[in-house]
């Protein structure tokens, strides 16, 4: 499936300013002289080449997939078609919820580039969890971005032809999905070759790849996240794909764009805030007062998706499921809400289980987090690490049992402060 | 997105032996000259030209989409499209389950036509549960049949690219999708311009228009049929989609083919049969025996389903989900039981909704069924078609709540012996 393109070729910092010059969208950014552009590559991500290039007019992002993963070189080959995944996403998700993803100012499908706005002062949010910086209105930003994109993009409001056109273009995304189910859904759960792990943690990952509800539970997230197409998901949003200013939230990165349950973007996303939570011990001594903050921003973003998911189903319920038709139209207003409240039900028991495998698999398998690889005492980076397995292992197994978020978050707490894990 | 083909014509009796005379799949069954063919036109279905065309050697079935529904008239156009869904449906049943679809011999993508073998003596079961005729092996062919396309076509099987491009495939048939999503889930719950029911159901249906918990629950399948591409779905499953004769069972017509739920396929059909139950009053005197023997044939399928699923997730289970090295691998083929008994209850609950919400729409919707339809009485018919709405509304509402189908077939057998409904 991977496409060759003949023309294809990598940017240098060299090329660069040369073969994207007469792209007008970027020259009125940047200035028809190239000669006084300046490019850097800063992709420090795990798949892209990315360049800041700036001119005394202004700044760009060039951001162009490699043939391959990055992280891992050519013997892990990788379509440049996520490119058009990721153009494609970010244009909807603009639409959907205007403001909060990079504007694209240009798209080159056969070079597999995006020039898109550079966002500044912003900082990788996971960079600012290390920090123990607060993010003024985080929760607010993120729990409506959710809600927005998630409604947004379902048969809950788009035309159903337009949608099943999108399902049937992101369905083409083969080999990121395939990242996905293997990585997140499956590895973690023997011994699988591209895994690692603490070496102190040992104990514990016997202990869950023996776990059989834990795995059937995981493989009942996969078959969700493989089967049921409810909406256009961001695919792979975790705080590395958030950026930051104290006081702004943006949102970057969709190139892993499929259609899947609404729980996935949701529960990853909380999934890493668990995890950053569980971390704040490596980062610095007097964390409590951070962590608690972090629990709060949880608490927020479920609180924020659910007001809006709620706002959005009574005011914007045009698609072709749970119709006005035979519900307000009849005079049962109650009815749609009763739907309203089983569908929020359904969704937070899919997120609660979709957080619990992100932890584990961001434990277990091939891509950890900064949060924790960053802790150099590996005792205590264990110790972090242990905690988010058994909060993890929780979700995944206990999902349909939980209550509200203040239930989880004390669950959260109380692992935390078990002497050993 | 109704295509125009240029060079598209309908043929007539007249027309088709010139027309696929030339055609040496065809040729090789009924002979090269083309003066010795006899043609008629036999299709008594809502949609198509079906035209048996035999000589002295042998017998055809030719079948030719319309671009427009044929109950209706060219005010309800349809894409000629279908007749490649169909195609591609067969093909893939064919192979998921050889021998019991009609053999393929010759498709016209341009032309929407498909050359196919002719089932002799066969007649529509619609027919002989009429008749009260029957049928040997009936639930042991349809329940293995639903069990290994079902199985077959889902991402327990198979390679998950080649499932997502067959998902992308079928996604394309929005048209068709749009019939059944309007008229099975969404019509009969309001006052829908295609609507039509039995005059003497006037209060029941006011009642179960009024019934909040039943208009959410056929939304909840709703739901599900939009959503879940779990595997591809015949998509017309009922009676009249099964020929027989008394020793022999076949499947047809899946130009509706789509990736949905598994329950979708087996909800239809069983609900069919419980209609036909419901019915056998107004078709004999003493149809107590024969209704027995539906029950049976309606456990028999559930029965052989059951069975014959799992055995397949036993010794088939190649693909994606609940992949035997986190399980049978390491020792542990009780968790992969575990899954397995799962996800019959979940396959077990959507059959028993998507069976009630057929019921429904059967009744009250644009499409009914003979066996309702041929009872001249009104009165009579009106309570054979309410005994199935009763059972219908507790199908759809307490799905989620009713255990074996001894117990189904009980409560239907309580409704059938109810003074009135």
């Amino acid at each position: 499936m991977t496409e060759t393109a003949t023309n294809y070729a990598p940017l240098t910092v060299e090329t660069l300013p040369g073969r994207l010059g007469g792209i007008k969208a970027i020259a009125d950014r940047l200035g028809a002289d190239t000669s006084k552009w300046r490019s850097k590559e800063v992709g420090d991500g795990n798949l892209n080449l990315v360049f800041i290039v700036e001119s005394d007019q202004g700044k760009v992002i060039v951001k162009q997939a490699l043939p391959y993963v990055r992280l891992v070189g050519d013997s892990w080959p990788l379509p440049l078609k996520r490119a058009y995944y990721e153009y494609n996403a970010l244009i909807r998700q603009a639409e959907r919820d205007p403001g909060i993803v990079p504007e694209v100012y240009h798209f080159d499908e056969e070079q597999a580039i995006i020039a898109m706005e550079f966002l500044h002062p912003h900082i990788i949010l996971r960079q600012s969890l290390m920090a123990g910086q607060k993010i003024d209105g985080l929760a607010e930003t993120l729990g409506k971005f959710l809600a927005r994109t998630l409604f947004r993009g379902s048969d809950l409001s788009m035309d159903t032809a337009k949608r099943k056109a999108d399902v049937r273009l992101f369905a083409e995304s083969v080999e990121l999905c395939d990242i996905t189910e293997t990585l997140v859904f499956s590895d973690p759960y023997f011994e699988a070759e591209r895994n690692h792990h603490t070496p102190g943690l040992d104990p514990i990952v016997r202990e869950l790849r023996a776990d059989i509800d834990l795995k059937v539970g995981a493989q009942d997230m996969k078959a969700k996240f493989a089967n049921n197409a409810e909406t256009m998901l961001h695919g792979d949003f975790h705080t590395g794909s958030v950026m930051v200013t104290p006081t702004d939230t943006k949102v970057i990165d969709p190139e892993f764009a499929l259609y899947g349950p609404m729980g996935f973007d949701i529960g990853m996303l909380l999934g890493n805030f668990w995890m950053a939570y569980f971390a704040q011990p490596g980062h610095g001594a007097d964390r409590a007062e951070y962590q608690e903050w972090i629990l709060g921003v949880v608490d927020g973003i479920w609180a924020e998706f659910s007001t809006e998911f709620s706002r959005l189903w009574r005011e914007e319920r045009t698609g072709i499921l749970y119709e006005r038709s035979l519900f307000e139209d009849q005079g049962q207003p109650l009815g749609s809400e009763q739907a309203l409240a089983a569908r929020l039900q359904m969704i937070w028991e899919d997120t609660l289980g979709f957080a619990g495998v992100e932890i584990i698999r961001r434990t277990l398998s091939l891509a950890h987090i900064a949060e924790n690889d960053s802790i150099e005492e590996e005792a205590l980076r264990a110790d972090c690490e242990g905690r988010g397995l058994r909060l993890g292992r929780q979700l995944v197994v206990n999902r349909g049992h939980m209550g509200a978020m203040a239930s989880v978050n004390d669950l959260a707490r109380q692992i935390a402060q078990e002497a050993t894990v």
